[in-house]
Formats: structure tokens, sequence, C-alpha cells
């Protein structure tokens, strides 16, 4: 038994899980409305999908995890939804690929960044930015553009999950390289990511977690992350989970 | 303009629209945590339609206008959703096909149920249905089984948006005829429905109006409206709209 009152076994577990979580983001000052509404829409795409990582996504979440480990200064974005449902998951991911978290909001309240900041700080965050907000991202309204100048303003490589069009656009034209998490294939953030994680957030992060252990146990040089990275297709995930959205399976 | 700032020939109208009337509906106590959620999962399936009533759908809407007209007892089953974003919409519904609006709510608490019911009457509704609770529906759990006497138990034809499966199926079961709206081909309450009405219930609802309207119109018999009952092939709109969901296009 786990925070809720079903087995791991259950088949539901998860689809419950995440509902608990969402209802206590909510509690906690920590999911939006809009926030709400976007996970609805992940959730349809996902049944699309077949509720599973599919190996496409999972080659994906490896290049991600290489990018992480390559990059100068890797920067998790946290969104009120990931920051609902993968908590822990999103601490474990920064420990391991020495990223930093910043909580960045697309309808920005500084109630929610700190009650963002105090959630993950529960779950065992040392550091969290995004509270300085003392860059801006350029070509951005005010609000929306606001970033941390040591966090994702100087970052080389963002994951950011279920970002919002625009502003996925902006990072991608300051020339960061971009992981994004996000189901719908066809979205403005996919079509401007540099890695694009067609999977769900509950399955991708601690995905990229997992392949991170993998590459830094199996002693991977550089050299051998830059062929991972180098071999990669994007072009080819996109279409891949497009396809198997239209068709129902691989 | 209308209640939003925005100009109806905007290209976003209908979805500004929508977020406009969905926060609305929060900040007044109608939409739940799980509404909002599952108004997500239904954007998601309305992007991949085309965000348009696609033609087999609208033959839908009219089978669904025929069955309300020849009806005995017709009721508009009234959700948090549905009340946010069509009030207006369902209390005309209700007087030109002469049928109940009831209040019915998958996570029901009385707070909720009276916000709903102030609503719509606040958009013109003389009469609504569910505060009796009077009656339960067979093989549910309590809270969901809750239903007025004289309102959906003695219905003969329901029109249901965006259902829990489980209670459409007990619906069914119970004998009644079913329109159900939702986006997904696939959900439980669209295998149960008599008419499956794949379409957003911002467009679904007036154009079912509308239908109405023309049909009595037309002064059209009762064996002309049974004949467009008759002639419906329910698997066949079921097939259509998956079709279009998965290959894009009609």
């Amino acid at each position: 038994m786990s925070e809720i009152e079903v087995p791991e076994s259950h088949p539901r577990y998860q689809s419950l899980l995440t509902r608990h979580r969402i209802e206590d983001g909510v509690k906690k000052g920590i999911t939006s409305t809009q926030g709400l509404i976007a996970q609805g829409r992940g959730e349809a795409f996902d049944y699309l999908l077949g509720e599973r990582t599919i190996p496409s996504a999972d080659r994906a979440e490896r290049v991600a995890a290489a990018h992480l480990l390559l990059a100068e200064q890797p920067v998790l974005s946290v969104n009120g939804n990931v920051a609902a449902l993968v908590p822990e998951e999103l601490v474990e991911l920064a420990e391991v690929t020495d990223a930093d978290l910043e909580v960045n909001l697309f309808n920005r309240t500084e109630e929610r960044i700190h009650a963002i900041v105090d959630h993950l700080h529960e779950h065992g965050a040392s550091e969290v930015k995004g509270t300085a907000a003392d860059e801006r991202i350029p070509g951005l309204d005010h609000e929306r553009a606001k970033v941390d100048s040591d966090g994702i303003y100087a970052a080389d490589v963002v994951l950011v999950p279920l970002e919002d069009g625009d502003r996925a656009e902006a990072l991608a034209a300051m020339g960061k390289t971009e992981l994004v998490i996000d189901l719908n294939p066809l979205s403005r953030s996919q079509q401007a990511s540099t890695v694009p994680i067609i999977d769900n957030a509950i399955r991708a992060i601690p995905a990229i977690t997992t392949h991170a252990r993998v590459l830094q146990r199996a002693s991977s040089t550089l050299e051998e992350m830059r062929t991972i990275i180098d071999e990669f297709d994007r072009e080819a995930i996109l279409a891949d989970a497009e396809r198997v959205i239209r068709n129902g399976s691989d």
C-alpha cells in the first residue's frame, strides 16, 4: 500500500494515483485551472497511445538522459502539474544528472511559486530556483518571460514538461537544447523541441533517471554519449508517435 | 463584442469563450477538479476531430432532436461542465423540446447542485430538477445513483453530456434511450449510448435545438420522425468518428 488505499498491482493504480496527486495539488494551491485542463488533454493523448511508453519514446528518454549528463548547466523546469504528479521523481532526476530545479509557471503568481517550492522541499529538494526571476526570456511578454539569471536563463539544456508553445519557441530561439515532455506530438512545443519526449511525465521522468543511471554505470565515455545524441532522429520520433496515435498500434 | 473582449469573428473566439466560461464556472463553484480534467480530455479529441462538427455528428444531432421531440418524458441531464459552458443553450433546448433540466453530478455535493441550479435560473430556466434526489438508479453506489423520481428516473429519453461510464451503462440497463455527448467515441458512455453524439457540447447543444426547430417547422409527422430514428446506424457513427480521429480527415 502507498499513499492511496490501492495496491500497486491494481490495473488502475497509475490512474488512481494520478487523480489523487492532482486533487492534492489543487488543495495545496500547486495546480491551476489551466493545468487541470492540460492534464486532461494529456490523458486523452495518453489513452490513444495505450497509456504506455512506446519504444520510440523510450529512445528519446535515453537521448534526453545523455543530454542532461553532457550539459554544462542543465535545468529541469517545473510547473504545477509535474510538481503535483512527480515531485520526488524530479528531485531524484536532478540529483542523478546534477541539474537544477527551477519553478517556471505559465500563470505565474507568487503564491503558487512558493507553494511549489515548498512542495519540492517536502519531497527532498535542497535548492529550488525560480523565485529570483531576475532575467527575461527575449520575445515574451513580461510575466511569462521571467526566469532566474543563474537558472533557465543561463542553462544550455532545459527539460520542459508540458510547456506553453510561445515559451518553448522562445527558449529554442535562445539556442537552448530543449527536452520537451508533451503527449501531443503536433503541439507547438514539440515542434520547437530538440528532443520530443511523447510520454506521460509520470512515466517519462523516472525513465530518464533510469537511463541516466545506466549510462553512468556503464562508464559511457563522452564520445559514446555524443554518438547517442548525434544518431537521434527527432523527425522519426515525432512521426512514430503520431502514427501510433492515429493507428492505435506500433 | 460579447461577454469576452474579443469579436466573434476572431479565429480563437470559441476557444477563448470556452476558457472564460470554465474559469467563471470554477469561481462560481460549478465546475469540479475532475470536470476540468474531463474538459481537457474533450479538447484533445476535439483537436483531433478538427474542432468542428463532422457530418456524421450532425446526423446524430438530428436523430437526437427527433428522439427528444417524440419522447413522453425527455430529460436533459446537466453536469458542471455543460452548466458552465452552455447554460442558455440548455435552457433553449429544454424549451424547444419540452424537456426537463435535471442537475446530476458525478461528484455530488449539495453546494455544487445548488450553485448549478442558481446558474441555470440566472440563464432563464424556470424549473430545474435534481435537488429532490428521491430515487436511485439501480446498480450504482449510493451517491452516484441519486436522481429525481419525476425526472431522470421516470424519463424515457435522457440527454447526457460527458457521462461517467458506470452511470451511462446503468441508465442503458434501465431501458432508457440515451443520447450521449462525448468526444471520445471509444468511451464506455458512447459504447452504452443509443445515439452517440461525438461533438463538443458547445456546438452540439445549439445544433440539436436547430434540428428540433426545423423538424417542428416542417410539421414532420410522427411517422417521419420515427423513420429518421429507425434509419439511424449508431455503429456507423461511432466508426466514422474514430476514423476521422485516427486519420485526421473525412
